[in-house]
């Protein structure tokens, strides 16, 4: 019998001997520790994060005895909370899109090619252009309009899509605004990249604004999406260098490949349960 | 006789023929071109910009003659504007610092191992404590205080100790708002380094901004200063990847190394007259 | 009648008044210079590169005279060589490739984006692995087995697709190392990807040295082949950051990020006529 | 009493528990983790690392029991090594210069500004060109002359200087080969900073080198000295961009900005306990 591999998230306010507890728990019960990040934002009354993953026979077996005494150790000892995942079961993600492939493709490439382990459960788009080739991968592609300014029929359509099918979504460039309502009622992670290195250049069309300002480096920002437009808690960012002679489509060409690898890099961290979110930020332990 | 070392920008509305007449009247006066930048930022009735850099034997000699000719071909049949600057001898500079030190030695260590074709002509502070340091490298120090909100005193004796002293102005950290009326009356331009990546987190405490935001990247700003604080055209700009572990001071930290890199290339740029002001933009021919 | 866009490279010896007589063509002819790259490697004696790029209404018409002047100013005066070339043909490519493909879909995908201006003219694989994906881009793909050491029969087929119907090759991760022979008669450019920062890992299987020796970079490098293996002129190059805990796989797959971007590059620029080959150097204008 | 920040260093071969084991021993102890990082290169038989930060109440006295706890449960139970340090007593280096100074001044710079935490207890060149600026900064100089191949004498004298007066040696741009015996007689770690890209351009002359070859980025290694000249293992990397335009004097002024930079997060990163050696290479916990 092999090991199974599993990741435990603890997350918390910070006390003396929290690590030794976790991993004390995990020893007595044969769990063999692959590897541990931990972090405490403050020393003396901050808070306290850790991930650890393990390799631990028959984990389906032992999994209720333990779970009993990560509540005992870790909630009722010193009122943490922790999740604890099986990583040979990937996380189903639904991706939306619009025109724009370069982010959708990425994603599925990788896919394809077994760096992003996640069972992508469908596509989904405002527009038919991508059908052919999404379902080329293999992937179910659902075709929801969103003409006029009320969106409430086609997220009525993306919730009974959604529903207990997904344990996360992405947004790969899909040019729509969500609502409140929706991400409430969707009850997972949206995971979204903004084509600009925020908080510069928030909102619409930040390459033209990019041009404008006569900016060097044009940038990219992956975060988990929240009511606030974006100012979800950034999980992941970079830059390339540009120039005056750059046109403001040469900013978004250039913009386009910062995207997709900023986007898969987000994707992938979250698929392994390397982010943490706190409040308007994040932990990543990458 | 050896041959002087001359650049000469030309800049104005695009028009068919202006890289051939520019060559042509260099070459009538037996100028080497050793290096042409030209942009056009639209090729149909655009702005246009061309940086020339050329050997030219006896060049105070000829310069009257080749005056006459570039405002002839230039000026005149072109409607362009022109500046023609003898490299060999370079810009005179004042350093403006505060207490933070790390752009001001930066500037001072590249300028004496002969990195930054420039003279120091004085370094001006509001706090004493870099005074030692400065004349060790053999520079006048000015400590010019800046108690209250009135800088009015102050501003004047910067005045007088600039008054055709200086070709240009560096801002190393130098944490006070000049005013406009200070920026009209020294008449050359300056260059700041704003401790962001602009336009983001403008103003005051950047740092503790971008940590409260969870970004991904610091970065820092190298523009010419204008009366709208933090919106002149920007000359250089770069980042330097954190994490969630950094906290706000290991991010000032960082972003120091950041801004003293920035500081240097903007500074070297324009003292080799490669920057060229286009209303809030620059052409960086670098 | 709208203006043709056009090229002209220019190599040689350099000399005063080369500029200007290159311009100065242009110009009688009627050219508009949209851009214009000089580069001289010592200004007193040493080589002179020229890359300008022109608007001309007629080019077809005007061009045996301005191939006339070019001869007479260009080569008779001053001994150089010269390349015109119409941009608005695209230069046609054959594609190499074996069972990996990330290269070849990120070639394929950015030329269906318009953002690589060749004409794919087909795609050569000793592997049948990629053939449907590659038709599916609307690509001829044609399957060459290289099975045994001796490589002439299948070179004997490439050569036999390629005559006259490329105008450069593309080694996009071709395993397989080309004849001096087949170099020879191909007779037209061929870059090449090396999946690493060269000269460091030359040769095969670099991911496993470079996690051998300890590495904290990876890279890769597109350069023009050679009869010498991975000594050929180097076009591009560029690196990804790694760690310790990143297995020699791990390093292959961040190496796949860098690869594909930076023959992209290479590509392009190739395209663009932008790169001059320089004996064992490149000039790149970019 | 406030507490103490110390590090633990444990390595050895894997097996299951060990950061229980670790962490058990510092909770009985009273230890509160700041943060803790570990990693096994192959959870199957392979190495662990594991580097642990804690703060502890009167460390001092709690010492002697702690340490034999350590050795019944890691080293007497699983084989292990470990290394305990108190890092409010910061490590003693020597540094070592020649005629080049910015690798030098800047450990110097970021030392007084509280950036390094170390005490420098020396400075030791084979110049005398930089005794005045280094006593500036309130730091012994020792002139120590290296004139001809026997280099013997000069060992002897480095070695009188060092012999338990230094923790680790820094090669700060240091143009001479220690012998394979002095490296032996120190008895402490000793960390160069190589200016290129290892394993490419091994030797003397770098940059001239990757002038000739053409390469588009040159970097800079920061490494610890073994007997095999360029062969040690690699702790830190980094690059920068260049081109066909600058020369080879050009490529050591780019280099030497990334030479300070990498030289100087190595410094830090040893200073802290961040650098584990395993043969020839290093797990680093930065």
């Amino acid at each position: 019998m092999s090991a199974t591999r599993a990741s435990l998230l603890v997350q918390g306010a910070d006390a003396t001997g929290i690590v030794a507890a976790v991993t004390g728990v995990l020893g007595r019960h044969g769990a063999n520790i692959v590897s541990l990040d931990q972090y405490s934002d403050d020393p003396r009354g901050g808070a306290f994060f850790q991930r650890t993953v393990f390799g631990l026979d028959g984990l389906a077996a032992v999994r209720p005895a333990l779970t009993a005494d990560l509540d005992e150790e870790l909630v009722k000892r010193y009122g943490l909370t922790w999740t604890l995942r099986d990583l040979s079961v990937p996380k189903r993600v639904a991706i939306f899109a619009s025109r724009s492939d370069h982010c959708l493709l990425d994603l599925l490439w990788r896919h394809r090619r077994g760096q992003l382990p996640v069972t992508v459960a469908m596509v989904i788009s405002n527009h038919p252009d991508t059908a052919e080739e999404v379902r080329g991968f293999g992937i179910p592609f659902f075709h929801v309009p969103s003409a006029g300014p009320d969106k409430s029929a086609a997220e009525a359509e993306h919730l009974k899509l959604l529903k207990d099918n997904v344990d996360f979504v992405v947004l790969a460039r899909y040019m729509q605004i969500l609502s409140g309502d929706f991400i409430e009622r969707v009850g997972v992670p949206i995971i979204n990249i903004h084509h600009s290195f925020l908080p510069a250049f928030v909102g619409a069309g930040p390459y033209a604004k990019a041009k404008e300002r006569g900016v060097k480096l044009v940038g990219a920002t992956a975060h988990y999406v929240t009511e606030e437009l974006d100012e979800g808690p950034i999980i992941e960012q970079d830059v390339v260098r540009v120039s005056h002679a750059d046109t403001a489509a040469d900013l978004a060409r250039r913009g386009a490949d910062v995207e997709r690898a900023v986007l898969s890099r987000a994707v992938l961290w979250h698929a392994e349960d390397r982010v943490v979110r706190d409040g308007r930020q994040t932990i990543v332990f990458a």
